[in-house]
This record gives C-alpha cells, structure tokens and sequence, in this order.
C-alpha cells in the first residue's frame, strides 16, 4: 500500500491527526528509569526500549504514527542502535506508522545506503518513513525517492525547520522569494511519481509548528503532500496556528509532539495532578487533549 | 590538544595530507570478502570491521586520518554500528586521527545528543572530528561546537559538496553571492573560538574537489580553517585542481579519497598490474602515489 494511503487510512480509523515522537532523553525520564539508565550504555539502552514501550502502550489507540528520534539512540552505541530496531519493530506489531527521524542526506552510493538501511527490502528495521535533509540537492535525494517508490516506504523532507534560527538559510531571499518556497517546489515535483489512490503524495515535507505564516504558504504549495509538523507543545506551536495547515478534507498534515506527551507529568497542569508517580496518566491524558484539540481545528472553516 | 593543532602536526610528520576514505560497500570488496559478507548481517558487519582494519594497517604510514562513512555501517543496523565503534578504535590505536563522516544536523536537544555522541566526554566512539550538515542554522550548529570545543574535537561543517547538483541549493544567488559563501562566512565565525597555537581552527569545512573555483574562494573567507575535500580520484577531481585549496604554509587542506584509495584494485592501472588477488598491493600504491601527487603541488607557487 502506498505510504501516504495508509497515513490517510490510519487518520480515519484513529480519528487522529497527532505523531508521538519519542524522543528518550535519559535526564527526562521518570526516576526509576533513569536510574537503572544511568549504570551503563547497555542498561541505558534497554531503558529506552522499555520506556518506548510503555509509552507506545499508553498511546497506541490515540495516535496515528510513532516518529522515533535517533540521535537519543545512538549516544547508546550499537546497544542504542539494538534499542532502536527493537521499538520500531514494537510500534509495528502495534499498528502504527513508524516515522524514523534521522534527517540523514548524502550523495550518490551513500544516499544509496542510507535509503537501502532505513527503507530497503532488507532493511533492519521496521520503518515506514524517513525524515531527510535535502541540503545536497536532487543527487541526495533521488536515491531515497527511488527505494522509498520501490518498497512503498514514505519521506519527510525538510524545508521549514522549527527552531528559532532556522531562517538563517531557508529565508535566505533568492529572486524575492525564500528558499523554503523553492523547497517545497521541489519536493511537490519529487512527490509527483508518488502519488497513492486518495490523492497524497509519499513525499511529504517537515514544516515546523512554530512558523505559521510560512506553513500557510507551503501548504499551498504543497496541495498533495503530507506535512509532519514538529514543534507543536514545548516548542511553542499552538493548535489555533495549525489550522491552516490542513486541507479543507481535514488532512496533509500530521502533527508531532514528542516531550509534551513523553514527558507530560512535568509539564502543567500534568505535573500538579499526576506528579512524576503517575508519569503515564500524564501521558495519556496529553495525547488525548492533543487528539482533540487538534481534531477541533482540523475540519473548522479555514 | 587543540584538533587543528594534532592535524598540523600529523601533516608535518607524515609528510601527507592525505585522508583515507572507508567506504566499504559491499559490492565492490574483493570477493573472498564479499562473500562471507552475503551470509547474513552480523556476518557482513564482522567483514566491514576486517576489511577497514586491512586498510588501515596498509595506509597508516602514509596518511594523516582516516574518515569512515558510517551509511555502509548503518546498512547492518546495530551489527554495523559495532563494527563502526571497532573501527574507529583501530584507527585511532594505529596513531591516526579519525573522522566520522556522518553528516549529522538537527536542533537543541537532538544536535546535543548527537555531540555527545561522537565527540563527548562519554563517548562510546573514539572519533577526534565528525562532518555536520548546517541546514539548520546556527541553533544546529552551536551544540556540536560546544562539545567539540571542551574536548579538543573537529568539525568539518558543509560548505560545497562535491556532487554534481549540490548547486540546485548551495549556488542560489543571495544579494549577489552564491550561498556558499554566506556558509563560509559563517563557518569562519564559528570557528573564531577554537583557533589552535598553529593559528588554524578546529571548526573546518568541507568543499567538494570537483568545483576547484568556488574552493578558491571558499580558501580565501576561510582562511584559518582546515578544509576536508571529498571529491578527489573516482568523483574526478584532479590533483592540480586542489593547489589553491592549500594555503601558502602547503597547509589548510586534507585531501579524502575513499574508493580509489580501498578499491584501487577497480581502477586503471592498477587493475591491470595487480587486480583483485593483490588487491592490498594495489592500495598501497595507490595510496602512495596520491601522497606524493599532492605533496607536488601543495608548496607549489599559487
């Protein structure tokens, strides 16, 4: 099934529009887990698989997709990098989309590996979509359009990124327009071959919560792809700012929020209600109210 | 010691700016190697370490660093990053310095996790420099150059990569200037804090052999950094491209080739003097003959 069919699927049969990122960052992790961590890249690396499990239980039936953050996997070493098969592999077996956010882009037979790792037919690991930085140009990109086309596998390629100084680079002015508007038409003409039977694209773009107006403006460009919206919650993007980023059919978009769930009990009105001891009411109660909020503005005039 | 400084003295030592790309893709491994590598992935993660060990034991007198492409680790999941860690260690018991070549690039927490990584006090890797993509601005940036700077580590920031369309992103023209230049500039900013005693920076840059006249400019904006140059043998660029790469010292550029160096039993004429039996023969003749093409040129008038 092509990738962005099943996105569509998953939304519908869900009722949401939300991604639980799992960002496992040992000094957020409730007490318990960090120290058990905190003995060795071993015992750290089987915390992370067990607190993505436990999160992943907590949320299965509220969200549409896991989207795994790597970095916080390989500070483990290959231990951290077992860890990583292991909770996609687990997020699989539950049904959900497993995004692996891995913004790697390289060039020719690297790109090659790169895409043959995450999205092959012999890949390790149970992924459905990878996040890919588009800095190289067509060359690093090609190569993963190719084994993503083949396997029915999914891209998120960046081109508005959430953080403060993003617009360093991609507002850069090039013949009066920003280079995120001349990312995003290459990523609407890189989608073009990937199109499935509800009319999205595989190819989808990263377009940061926490840039409203430069979301509006990619949205348009980018009628029939799917945007994964990181930044949401603790980075300040707010759901009344997201509405604009969704089709009229209350679709294209996917929305991210990895601490404010992961981490909700330290985070009000979580942390006075349930406190670190009931870390995982926390969570279920912030992905809900994510869920809903969101499924509030998702189909309302735009 | 400051990197730029043990590069520097490397250099002197060796007689060499060489850097010996690893890049072992299955494939092109000679075949006793290929197929052991064929049974399964622990079994081709065991071959990536054994192959990579034979050529460092055959090029380490005659180049400065080592630079490791960790997508062909990555291919054999966790398997692979063990091996990439053995690696790693072996190049850098054998005295050379080593990079991880892993174009890593994101925000905040993530870029910090991804410093730690590579270049942090706990680090599982024993890697002195690693290769960062700035797409993300100086947010993306400041993490790794945090870390990097507390533990005497390198890094090599992208500038102008060496494939044939880095130009679709990297030579858009911004207030009449190529972007590459705004990366230079800023390159050359971040790099202010970690000037070593030989008046070079342990923040680098990498530019592509194959565009000899942008790294002509890119060497005048940087000055005072270490330019780390992919491109060189297989991807075409020639030995009398890079002369204005190195300052007049004959120093501020290391010169990688990865296949030509690893595979040089592939390539006219070795090939035909050694081919595959001898393959070892053909590195190291190969590697030899790069030493010397570029010590010919590197204190040559500019």
């Amino acid at each position: 099934m092509n990738f962005a069919d099943l996105v569509v699927e998953e939304i519908k049969k869900k009722n949401s529009c939300v991604v639980a990122g799992l960002d496992p960052k040992i000094d957020c992790l409730p007490k318990a887990f960090k120290e058990k961590a905190n003995r060795n890249p071993k015992a750290a690396a089987d915390v992370l698989f067990a607190f993505c499990r436990e999160i992943i239980n907590i949320v299965a039936q509220y969200v549409v997709a896991v989207k795994l953050q790597i970095a916080f996997f390989e500070l483990f070493g290959s231990y951290g990098i077992s860890a990583f098969e292991r909770v996609c592999k687990f997020g699989s077996q539950k049904g959900l989309v497993v995004i692996a956010d891995i913004k790697r882009g390289d060039i020719s037979s690297t790109a090659d590996a790169y895409s043959a790792a995450y999205l092959g037919k012999n890949s390790l690991f149970c992924v459905d979509a990878v996040t890919v930085n588009p800095f190289f140009g067509s060359d690093g990109i090609e190569p993963f359009l190719e084994v993503a086309n083949e396997n029915n596998k999914g891209l998120f390629i960046l081109v508005r990124t959430s953080n403060p100084s993003s617009a360093e680079f991609q507002e850069l002015i090039v013949d009066g327009e920003p280079i995120y508007k001349i990312f995003a038409r290459r990523v609407s003409r890189w989608g073009k071959r990937a199109v499935g039977r509800e009319g999205y694209s595989s190819v989808g773009a990263v377009v940061g919560a926490t840039f409203p107006k430069q979301g509006r403006e990619i949205r348009k460009i980018l009628s029939k792809s799917f945007l994964l919206i990181p930044g949401y919650g603790t980075q300040g993007g707010k759901s009344r700012d997201l509405k604009h980023l969704f089709n009229p059919d209350g679709l294209g978009a996917i929305i991210n929020a990895s601490r404010s769930i992961s981490f909700a009990y330290k985070v009000p009105p979580f942390d006075k209600i349930y406190g670190e001891t009931n870390w995982q009411k926390a969570v279920e109660e912030a992905v809900i109210r994510m869920k809903d909020e969101l499924n509030g503005i998702r189909f309302s005039p735009q």
